[in-house]
């Protein structure tokens, strides 16, 4: 990640504004309002925590941090069981509040560690989708090497159009350029079989309009397919795909490094020479585990609306709300919304594009 | 697996005859022959190998087992490369033989380490699909405990019909039956989000109509929703999905466990003290690793076809080619194709099933 931190402990009065929803999460209110003193105090940045005032207000005070975070105050929070539709009936919910701050200017992006389905929906509609932009997508971001890849559709769109697909693309382009420093990102489509014409109907008419616009403008460096095997390969720095197979990837591969793992474990304590050996490991174990956990999972991010949404882990403790900030924080410096609506424009003028749309395939 | 073997050198007449393709994969045609013949004296099969006589002939004379085997000869092979169309255009290739020994009912399963699209074409295409069956569909076994997990289509049907899973959810319970010994087996769908109602509209639909026909006749044990993290979790025997999820599901398990290896071994060699208590696992370790390798990846088989074809990995040793023999023995002695026939019958004949169709959703 690109460094965003001014390096001192004064925020910047030209830092964009970060509503952290002080309420989400399993560990809420306490776990965020600590990481947000500490995304404060340690990388400079302006934050805004919306929740229940007394409750923040004594966590601060116990944190010494009183004066440091201004409060906005929101009666009612999103459960983390409720559902998506539940959950944007409520005006009154610190997300929902977080995104009026956005709406009115006064915050350029939120960070919550809620439920996934309550934090799309609910920013969805407050935050309404970009002008051009077919559906908002939800983007993920693998922990590859040496540069992460980032996945979406995650889960937003469950059924999918190629449309959205190629927009997707130049969702994730453009959070590539923002906050991996990416100058031309490589984008790869998901899909099964590596040669061209290969997968359902879906990826397969997603790759021909992809082929056919990425010469733009907008440029895109489309790479053609990415099967399930190289996701973690770090071959293209996105990789798009419905949200209905992105959510069943993404959480194949976490189910997958869990169970190696386990099985891992399993071997290494399964007799006692291999036990005495497991405890010199204990620690670098620990470590690459945590690195998985948290970067691959520690936040999505909304794209495509007006405002960016960052969706900690809902088990997020500090260090994760404080990761969160710093991508909101970098997302927004970076004017990723503006990045977003260039992008989508120029692509919507498009010959090949508009002679798609003509078709009535849209 | 149960145990399919006599226990003894001599075949039994009783036992079917597989018919191995000699000519298709990595290591063919040694490492086939060799298989073959372990198949032979350790667990008592009766085999036939096809492709060309005088290269399996020599061969079979280097393991003096020239009495033990027969040859039918086949002068084509299908490439590895080759794509789905091209192989099925090659009538005298070995797959397409031992494809006609089934159809003459001198043999009742094929095992074939060719490519799995030649192999998925060929046999489709001449052993033609069952009566009453809409789509064949690939089945792959998940290395859960203690009892496997089939996921069902890995990959034959990219694009599928809610009415389609339905039967793959009869051809994995009756796999289950057959090779796992499960009386009744529990079947899940794959989708995203546990509760009922969560899914792109083929998985909602699909789920619908499990839930609708659940009751039987057959009966299925249908336990809802499975999310790609519980994949590996061992919480039902067979999962059913459309193949574009089902292999982009697979790979990417493959490829996270194969990351979380290649994570964990660099973890285990980071400083001098690991590197100590590395050499302490390398056997553990690596049996592990074959362990997950063989078991997930060892053997595709390609359901609903009048004959079973058992797909080893292009990779195959004669280790793995001994296991898929096996396994072509223990689903044809399971007549998992009079099975299916039955299950398959019993469906299409349900009301609700009958109504689906008179709607012209199929």
């Amino acid at each position: 990640m690109s460094s965003a931190s001014p390096g001192g402990r004064t925020p910047s009065a030209l830092s964009p504004v970060i509503a952290v929803d002080a309420m989400g999460g399993d560990h809420a209110p306490h776990e965020i309002v600590k990481g947000a003193v500490r995304a404060v105090r340690e990388h400079g940045l302006r934050l805004v925590l919306v929740g229940r005032t007394p409750e923040i207000a004594s966590l601060l005070t116990e944190e010494d941090a009183g004066r440091e975070i201004p409060i906005v105050h929101a009666d009612d929070t999103l459960a983390m069981h409720e559902g998506a539709l539940a959950s944007w009936r409520r005006p009154r919910s610190s997300v929902a509040v977080a995104c009026k701050l956005i709406r009115q200017g006064d915050a350029a992006a939120l960070v919550s560690a809620g439920s996934t389905g309550g934090v799309v929906a609910t920013s969805t509609v407050r935050l309404r989708t970009q002008s051009g932009v077919l559906r908002p997508a939800l983007a993920l971001v693998l922990p590859t090497r040496p540069v992460p890849t980032i996945l979406l559709d995650a889960g937003a769109n469950a059924d999918a159009k190629p449309e959205m697909l190629v927009q997707f693309a130049h969702l994730g382009a453009a959070y590539a350029q923002t906050a991996h420093g990416v100058a031309e990102p490589r984008v790869g489509i998901l899909t099964i079989g590596s040669e061209p014409g290969k997968g359902n109907k879906l990826a397969r008419k997603a790759a021909e309009l992809l082929t056919a616009t990425a010469a733009g403008p907008p440029k895109l460096d489309f790479r053609g397919n990415i099967e399930g095997h190289d996701l973690l390969a770090g071959l293209v720095d996105v990789v798009v795909t419905d949200g209905f197979t992105g959510n069943v990837a993404l959480k194949s591969v976490e189910g997958a490094v869990r169970f190696a793992f386990d099985e891992i474990r399993g071997a290494l304590t399964a007799n006692p020479l291999s036990k005495a050996g497991a405890l010199l490991h204990r620690k670098p174990l620990r470590e690459l585990r945590e690195r998985l956990d948290s970067e691959s999972y520690g936040g999505a991010v909304l794209l495509g609306l007006n405002g960016t949404a960052v969706i900690a882990h809902g088990d997020s403790h500090a260090r994760g709300v404080e990761r969160a900030c710093l991508l909101a924080h970098e997302l927004a410096s970076g004017r990723i919304v503006d990045q977003v609506r260039r992008r989508v424009t120029a692509t919507n003028r498009s010959p090949t594009w508009l002679h798609r749309l003509g078709q009535g395939e849209e």
